[in-house]
């Protein structure tokens, strides 16, 4: 693949990645919308079919990384870094464009999320209160979540682990699967596998972190929250950023290293 | 394909397409269904197995468009508009039979919704009030939502927008897929990858317009809503019909344009 | 295939459709199930999975027919009746030693259920009231229900169109899908489909009757509710039973007449 | 495939079989999980895209059995048993593997669960009492359900007879299926068929006795939760734990004895 294609796949199916991912929490948690309260199930579900959704648009161009995770584990499984770098740059300009749509298709339900008197008044009433006051700057509510993960209980080293755990499943399934050669055999039926893995870590991992399993899909829209210019959005929650970005630079790494160990 | 076969085919499709997905939405509202209160999840699940039931159906004679933003973004791809009529034809006349079919479905269903007490008491003690006619005219509850679609907040440029981005997703989905010719090997798995997607967007971005992505599911339902004897029925929300149909066929348009520009 | 493949076959595979889906109607209405009010969404899917795994531990027999809907529709297509007594037979037997089953699995929750106060006092308190002796006949609350369908709103002929309409979905598509030939190239993917086929006329068209679609599936356990020592259990609904007989057998035929005509 | 591939792929498929399966249980039970109060869909669709995920891990190395009633099951069909043992070290070692594993990526929420009031609370307020003594031994609410099953209503001929049903149904399609041989021509779309094969059981079948339907997915992890230092976690209950063993070895030999009378 040409380093354009490369570039132009990953941005385009990232950003859709994104689009669809951020939207599914959009639509589950904000104001206004019809999906409000559709629980976690279809948080899960929501999650890997735009995986889905996304490997396949995008596999043509790019081989479908859509994740510095999976870029890395494939390149150490692989021992070749020359292409690392214009995946990565695809992958965080995508998961920028994917967040910015996310507010174009629900600009409305934001904007009635955070004018809602129970959501401002409930931050005002609490605005002389330390907790509170900290708890804006980590982001109002959902608002936030619809961009990037947090964890419920904080305490980076378990965070660390946690999303170290997911990430591993996620790529030792992507390198045994083959999704990216042609190896062992799944072929087209690659994206559907692996969009289901993603809905199995999302159940079952998802619940102390919020499953971020990749870098650019959790830096890439918290960024995007600190530039939009969204009333009340609270802070970005810089203080837990890095997290979701080593965990899973972490887990791909060591699951590359296992599989080269016990499968190639 | 001879002009026939696609007529009929559209049709058959279409009108399944419309059974399936209609017939969701009178499960989930409906008084007296078993399914009702089943939520979001449940929607968007149904509109998926929906398009899959109704593409495997109709594939075979037509393509399985369905759709006229499908129609108009495969039209601009292979730059070919000699089909496109009979397509529109076979998809709006579909369309109208398949909803007059969940009318013959949920009959005693949509009988016992608009004749209770406290649909029509609440309607009626709200009949001197403005706001009450005005949503009247709009529909009862969710008896138009089982025809057509229709914005949580009302604001026409903001529902375009919604409407537009999803239905991008879903011809950029069904162009690099090659549903509906050999190019990139999906194969049989098309019918139930596209499936999959629909409910992607359906999770991810129905959230703020219902996501009609495709004019010939929300105009030829609409004017069956207006046709059909029913008792205490509403409006059918003209002055919002030309959203779900001006939206989809600006997004299938660019979508076939970044398909020319990124893939082909 | 050999006549008595065809009869083991269909009476494997028909039991266990009955044994799972039978069960998830137990487990999600019965006390003392953990999967207990897990809602609509929960039968659809269960019944489509139980529809999957029974099709493809029985195709290799006899096809995984299961309904003597398809049988019959099949039958028209071909013009070919000779193996279809021994289909329906066992698909009556198989699916009264799948209900069998289901009361072996559900044993103590059946127990648990029709010796619960509520209940019971709920029947006794009513026993003097015409309507709830006449209800009493027709099943104690959720017990027929986990053997066979009844309509939310009894009327003969709005329930006769409604399983018309969902059976004449499901066999259309098992025609043009080609699940019992090799026509159209679906091939292993068809038991899927046709799975996902059924959760899909779930979901749309069950919430008026239950979607029987399948007279076997509704008969077969209605004579085995009628037998099984089950204290508390209430009638069978006799009068109700031939809806769920005569529906899914004209559904199949005009399916089968449609195919001729549009698809053959 | 070597003894050193069987073991090393069963230990690592079984390791993420139980890390996902338990991790479900977790996410949807524990104080502070995200996920929490999802449901049964969700636990059941957890478990069954948990096989998935181990399936296609561990095929290209073991075959992928993942639970000793499979191993049974194709020992007695092809009266091959010299493999065996190494099968079951495999599966035990990776089901405790997996289950520390949860307790690993859930050990914030399972501080939180069994440090709260109200769970530590209502244990002490009934400390006196003999049946709240045998349920705290039996274990503290849903802690030991993330590591083993337990009966609803606890009868063992009845837990017995529901396993043996349970994974009757499991073995049969495995064998049907030919996810461990060429031989049905399902290929690589047999692991996400047998993982909805696990869906529908858990769906139809779990309501009594949680389904276990895998000697190792019940056994190792209790072994597990005996040893793992967590406060307040209650017994482990051994006084059931030969059910969830028996019952899965027995119906995966019935399964194979009739895959062989009906099917070979």
């Amino acid at each position: 693949m040409s380093s354009s294609d490369i570039f132009i796949g990953e941005t385009i199916g990232t950003a859709i990645l994104i689009l669809l991912g951020g939207g599914v929490c959009a639509a589950v948690t904000l104001k206004a919308s019809k999906a409000r309260g559709a629980g976690w199930l279809a948080i899960a579900l929501g999650w890997g079919f735009a995986v889905m959704t996304a490997v396949y648009i995008s596999a043509p161009l790019s081989g479908a990384h859509l994740n510095p995770a999976v870029t890395v584990g494939l390149a150490i499984k692989d021992g070749d870094w020359s292409n690392v770098p214009v995946y990565f740059a695809g992958e965080f300009l995508g998961a920028m464009i994917g967040a910015a749509l996310v507010w174009v298709a629900y600009y409305g339900q934001f904007r009635a999320h955070l004018t809602d008197e129970d959501v401002v008044g409930d931050l005002s009433a609490r605005a002389a209160d330390t907790k509170a006051v900290e708890a804006r700057e980590k982001g109002a509510g959902p608002v936030l979540g619809v961009f990037s993960t947090g964890p419920e209980i904080r305490n980076p080293a378990q965070n660390l682990a946690t999303e170290i755990v997911g990430t591993f499943v996620l790529i030792i399934a992507v390198l045994t699967q083959g999704l990216n050669d042609a190896g062992n055999g799944l072929g087209v039926l690659g994206g559907l596998i692996t969009a289901l893995v993603v809905v199995s870590i999302g159940l079952s991992l998802g619940g102390p972190t919020g499953y971020a399993i990749n870098p650019a899909r959790d830096l890439g829209p918290r960024i995007v929250h600190a530039l939009l210019p969204l009333p009340n959005k609270g802070g970005s929650d810089w203080t837990y950023a890095w997290v979701p970005v080593v965990g899973p630079l972490i887990g791909g790494a060591l699951a590359a290293g296992v599989y080269n160990l016990a499968f190639a």
